[in-house]
């Protein structure tokens, strides 16, 4: 027997009606690429946004068109996602910091048939305009008067939108359409496309929501210093207007005095970014002496968010952190560290340790850990496993078919990292699966031995690799950089870590080296350290 | 193109599932029926749930048979609410307010083919046991040593259960199934069944969940006093174990008292429940001396919250209002009233004016207001007409095609409630459709009539009711009961509400009753009145 219920898609285009129906007046105020701080609301991007469709549906784009956007977090951007999807077709985000080949090899990629650039990145477009055949046209998204000259033919966004009134009826889909498309790029490979469909988009707006997730409400005020073009923005261009929450908007300026600037001017009670932003606004903290009264949290995440920041943001200035882990695959929010209840009466110190996990997964994440024969492990946040995760703003596949080996049959997709999960439901990552040291059956984690070492303080940095081995088929080998005019010992450092872990855990070597190699976004590369050091033989016990 | 997201549907068993592995430890204290206070968790109300749905199948029960219950806000409530739709059932709340024919009516209309009731009902089930052919078994939510001997051959759910260990697999239905029955029972007619599906319940508690909703979290006590078999429990039973968040169950005790213990020993921060709830605790405070420490937030519905109520909640106990409006059909939020941030400065009179509409609509419940020829009025806060809806969680028909009447060819349900919507979005019901007055095209309400004039010191109710005219249609009749020893006269009345009303809202006449007919749950029976007044001649002008 069915439900009599009625039949009302999950289409991004609902969330931006109910915003400019509900919360019309709502601002979105924007630091401009031009430079003045700019003032918009969620009727008027809404309006914006359907002569964005209008204009796409003029030029011959249609459902299903990949619509190509490198540009920061502003209400223009905002306009131009909702008209691509306002024609059924795709915003398709790319990611500035890649280079210009990789970038153009993504537009390839997805066939893009348009993109939107801010003027930061018109070099970047002039640099490549001739390798990407698909793009008929490139936007600049700024006005006449800003509009430089290119020799690429691009128009500006004034100019793009001229004659286009709004008066445009959003193109009716299936929910589970394509609306978004974002590529993940790994240390290996070519970079894959995850696909969104407007369902997952709606449905993780809903998980976004919760204030144990990132809490939007009608009276709070986010700033998105994550920048749309990663992991779908966690969310929030689409969870801020679903809740009729201010939003502002960053543009280009993501050092400390420019998110400063905004946080106390706008009164910012919540924000989200990664752990190098938050450095940076401490830094600017610490050096002007200047406070945070409006802020009231903080979602970290992209890397590990550091005890230490943690401490500081909520001990110094009373800023609640959530510390947060995603995926592009996932949409991206998969677990987030709000306090459960039963430890708000714990000291600081205790309240740390939970908060160097990651956090519980919202409703519509759900989370396994398993051994390498697929065995599910214990929720004891001691025994760790690979993490594979199900919902329905989870990835079942990338673009074209690639990377068909990271999704289950069961359904479940492979997240590549390595985790524990307590008996709360708190999760943290240990490892990536790739540089997890199988050593005897058992796994001995890089990342928690990395950060033991690294706090000798004798040594600038340390990494972890497995080296193979006979009779254990892995054991750990350290390499280290020792800090200038210091020379620890092997048995030094050893010595060190004594006692702080399993004795089966010890590394059988270190290694001193000069440099450590590391990705762009300052990750360490192992799998280049592996190959450096793959003629390298342990020393017998 | 098609999204490359998972197909993850939206079950309902999916919540409790969450609830148990996430936060399993999470706690639902219930005042049992038996007497004493007791004590579970989301882990234990799933094992329970597992082991009513592999009884029900032991007894034949499947896919999309109807089990009934007939019982207070419990913990083994929920359990059979997500055991029923754990097979594959559909779990069919019945109001033990209705008269015991009414449930008979209900119960054969629908077909259930199970009762689940409190020892409390015994007796109602014992007055239609014979008339109700489709329930094959009768089981009484207690224990043992608690079952009372029946003529009906009714079982405890401790015998119910015996011999289950919850060793069960939820059976898989489409998203779009049947989950969940509740009838209404208009002032005419028989009552009307609304079907909730799996997705529609799922969505609808992702809508009752944002801070500017009901506000669930992990940290957070919900005291979900509206009962579970009043418009599904207004989404707290799925959005509560959905966000981990305690819930407290009051079972049989509603009184100011009862109420009182609980808020206050198991510190609840928000509660759910009609002004009558309210009014009762309101009144045991005043006579106590006793104060609110812990509630922050209370959701007030099912009928308009006088204004008093909202000045003494917040001025006096510091707890937010937030007076809310819904239908069974809507299963059931419809609007809610959050203050937003432009309001936040206003004086306490100017916020209560504000307070007294009924707020404004969630992501996922789209509102307009329709004149007699089905145009769209403005969003002015004056102009008012037809309330429709639109959403994933609005009925699209009721069970076996009843009230076909209100469901619009272009997907709008017709509320039967008249409103107007201001800018900012706040609803308020100004009368009920069949009620209001229409006089010359333009529409009376009749619920502000009545307002205005029960004001009058010396009159104890006031109704007004529409009645035929030559010239304009309808002219309104105003019908009152004096005060006992007085006598105000047509012209007293009639001079008191003058120039607080447009010229042509002024009744046309007063009639003087000893009594005004009502429903059972206290509303002025326009119909009755009807009739009551239907040879009245109104006086020529």
């Amino acid at each position: 027997m069915q439900g009599l219920m009625q039949d009302w898609p999950l289409l991004c285009h609902t969330i931006l009606d109910h915003a400019a129906r509900v919360h019309g007046e709502q601002e979105i105020v924007t630091r401009s690429i031009e430079g003045p701080i700019t003032r918009s609301t969620f009727r008027t991007v809404r309006h914006n946004a359907l002569r964005v469709a209008q204009a796409l549906a003029r030029d011959g784009h249609s459902v299903s068109d990949r619509v190509a956007t490198l540009a920061w977090n502003t209400d223009k951007h905002m306009e131009v996602w909702y008209g691509a999807m306002g024609i059924g077709g795709i915003y398709h985000t790319l990611n500035p910091r890649l280079f210009p080949e990789q970038i153009a090899w993504i537009i390839n990629h997805a066939e893009d048939s348009i993109l939107f650039t801010d003027l930061t990145f018109v070099p970047i477009v002039a640099a490549i305009a001739d390798k990407i055949p698909s793009v008929r046209k490139v936007v600049v998204l700024t006005d006449e008067a800003n509009m430089p000259q290119t020799e690429f033919g691009a128009v500006s966004y004034e100019a793009f939108l001229d004659g286009t009134d709004g008066d445009y009826v959003w193109t009716k889909v299936d929910e589970n359409s394509a609306s978004g498309m974002c590529y993940t790029s790994g240390t290996t490979g070519n970079p894959k496309g995850v696909v969104y469909s407007h369902r997952s988009n709606v449905l993780h707006s809903m998980m976004a929501t919760p204030l144990d997730s990132l809490g939007f409400a009608a009276n709070e005020t986010v700033l998105p210093i994550v920048p749309m073009f990663h992991a779908n923005a966690w969310g929030i261009a689409h969870a801020a207007p679903m809740n009729g929450t201010k939003m502002v908007m960053p543009g280009a300026g993501m050092d400390g005095e420019s998110v400063f600037e905004l946080l106390s001017t706008e009164k910012i009670t919540f924000s989200a970014a990664v752990p190098t932003v938050w450095l940076g606004l401490l830094q600017y903290l610490e050096e002007t002496g200047k406070d945070l009264p409006d802020l009231k949290r903080v979602v970290i995440g992209g890397s590990a968010c550091p005890r230490f920041m943690t401490e500081t943001l909520e001990g110094k200035y009373g800023v609640e952190v959530r510390h947060a882990w995603g995926m592009t695959e996932m949409s991206p929010l998969g677990s987030l560290g709000a306090l459960k209840p039963k430890y708000s009466g714990l000291p600081m110190s205790e309240q740390l340790d939970i908060k160097e996990k990651q956090g519980f997964a919202p409703y519509g994440v759900e989370m396994k850990i398993t051994d390498d024969e697929d065995n599910e492990q214990p929720w004891d946040g001691e025994t760790f496993g690979r993490l594979k995760v199900r919902g329905p703003a989870v990835a079942s596949g990338y673009y074209g078919g690639d990377g068909v080996e990271q999704f289950d049959e069961d359904g479940w997709f492979d997240t590549g990292d390595v985790a524990h999960i307590d008996p709360q439901g708190y999760m943290q990552i240990t490892d990536r699966s790739k540089d997890v040291i199988k050593s005897g059956g058992e796994w001995i984690s890089s990342i928690e031995l990395e950060n033991l070492a690294a706090a000798h303080p004798d040594l600038v940095e340390a990494a972890v690799i497995g080296i193979a081995h006979p009779k254990w088929d892995e054991r750990p080998l350290l390499v280290v950089i020792p800090k200038e005019g210091k020379s620890p010992s092997k048995e030094d450092i050893l010595g060190f870590m004594d006692g702080k872990i399993a004795k089966w855990w010890m590394p059988d070597d270190v290694a001193f080296v000069e440099e450590i190699p590391h990705t762009a976004t300052g990750k360490i590369q192992k799998t280049t350290l592996r190959e450096q050091f793959a003629d390298y033989t342990l020393p017998t016990a």
